[in-house]
């Protein structure tokens, strides 16, 4: 039987949990890693100072809250996609007061001259959309098949000190660096809107063409990044 | 140590596994019921004629392959959001040969007059996208906050057998009917693009009132299936 909700509009459960992450006030820190996948989560977890508190949620969260050096710290492994961002940034900021400051941890695509094992720090992000208004059955419309989205900003503050601190600690034996002056394009699709091949028609392959005309410092895609970004923006 | 992987374009692992799936060729069935959480899948697996194979992966995908009254069946689990049912259409489409056949079995809000308990077939779905170009700080834009696709049909050969399925063993008991005379819209945000008040500005206090306006006959809110039946309506 599943629990009743008295709000609709913001449904948590009768002990005051959050519905799609699980967790309530107390349960998650103000300073988080996200990544995307449990095991990334549970490997960074490792290095807590102490077996950190964790929760698994069935809607694809994975929760660990502990300390870093005696700082409190939280890791949310979030899946994929920016509507699974969404879910975390609204629920988890109902559970926090003061500052939330996400950092988000994760691999990419490479895009032109990056080299493999960089750490990028992106400035920006673009979003990348499927417009469901392009015929793609006939790729006759007076619509375009992709939408390009304005670049949304990442926190420079954040982005400065994420920057410094791994250039502080790149260890020397690693040629690959630490790429900063870069933007990230952010898709709902690993496979359409990155200008992969399927068998579906997808009419792509001007995508990567089209987004490194528009920006000619986009150095990677992933599919998460700019909903992160974008919902960072508006916090009042 | 991860795979090498031979192909940018789609990527699979040396035992010829798709890569977030996690399956190949022969461990999907042609049938298959589509659920968002792991526990439904669960549920529903238990109908099938004996302990079929199941996969978890830890992308959030969750798949079972079996047999109910003789005819081979998949259950897959494929989280929230339009993202994760791209990842599911095109990498199991890779792994089938002939026809795919997809129901999407889910929970999902209604707007205005649908009864609790009802069973909603929805015959097309249009997307809703929170428009990243929209000035969300300030209000003040030249951009719409939220971009409404067109419907998006489903197949109407399988729409019309799935409810007459349904109303063919409808329990008596229960007074909610089966409608399967609307549409539904699947939003890239639980929170804002269904109208939902949070903590962030998202100036969607017209969306309702917005898309009710333009389809008369729009009954549900989910958040997955506008990608569905797009793939569907394109497929070679």
């Amino acid at each position: 039987m599943k629990d009743l909700f008295a709000d609709a509009n913001f449904p948590r459960t009768l002990d005051q949990r959050v519905y799609h992450l699980g967790i309530r006030a107390g349960e998650v820190a103000n300073r988080i890693i996200t990544v995307g996948s449990p095991s990334r989560a549970k490997r960074i977890a490792g290095l807590l100072d102490a077996s950190p508190w964790h929760l698994t949620t069935e809607r694809g969260f994975l929760i660990f809250t502990g300390r870093y050096q005696g700082i409190p710290l939280s890791i949310v492994s979030i899946g994929m996609g920016n509507s699974m961002a969404d879910f975390f940034m609204r629920e988890v900021r109902e559970c926090l007061s003061g500052d939330m400051v996400v950092v988000r941890l994760g691999s990419c695509g490479g895009l032109g001259d990056v080299e493999v094992g960089s750490v990028v720090v992106p400035r920006a992000s673009i979003a990348v959309n499927r417009n469901y208004d392009y015929d793609f059955q006939t790729g006759q419309s007076t619509e375009p098949p992709y939408r390009y989205s304005k670049p949304v900003q990442a926190d420079e503050e954040l982005r400065a000190a994420v920057a410094k601190a791994l250039r502080d600690t790149h260890p020397p034996t690693v040629t690959a660096g630490v790429i900063t002056d870069t933007i990230n394009a952010s898709t709902d699709s690993f496979y359409s809107s990155q200008g992969r091949q399927t068998s579906f028609p997808d009419h792509n392959s001007e995508v990567i063409r089209n987004l490194q005309s528009l920006h000619k410092d986009l150095a990677t895609f992933e599919v998460t990044r700019s909903r992160l970004f974008a919902l960072r923006s508006v916090r009042r």
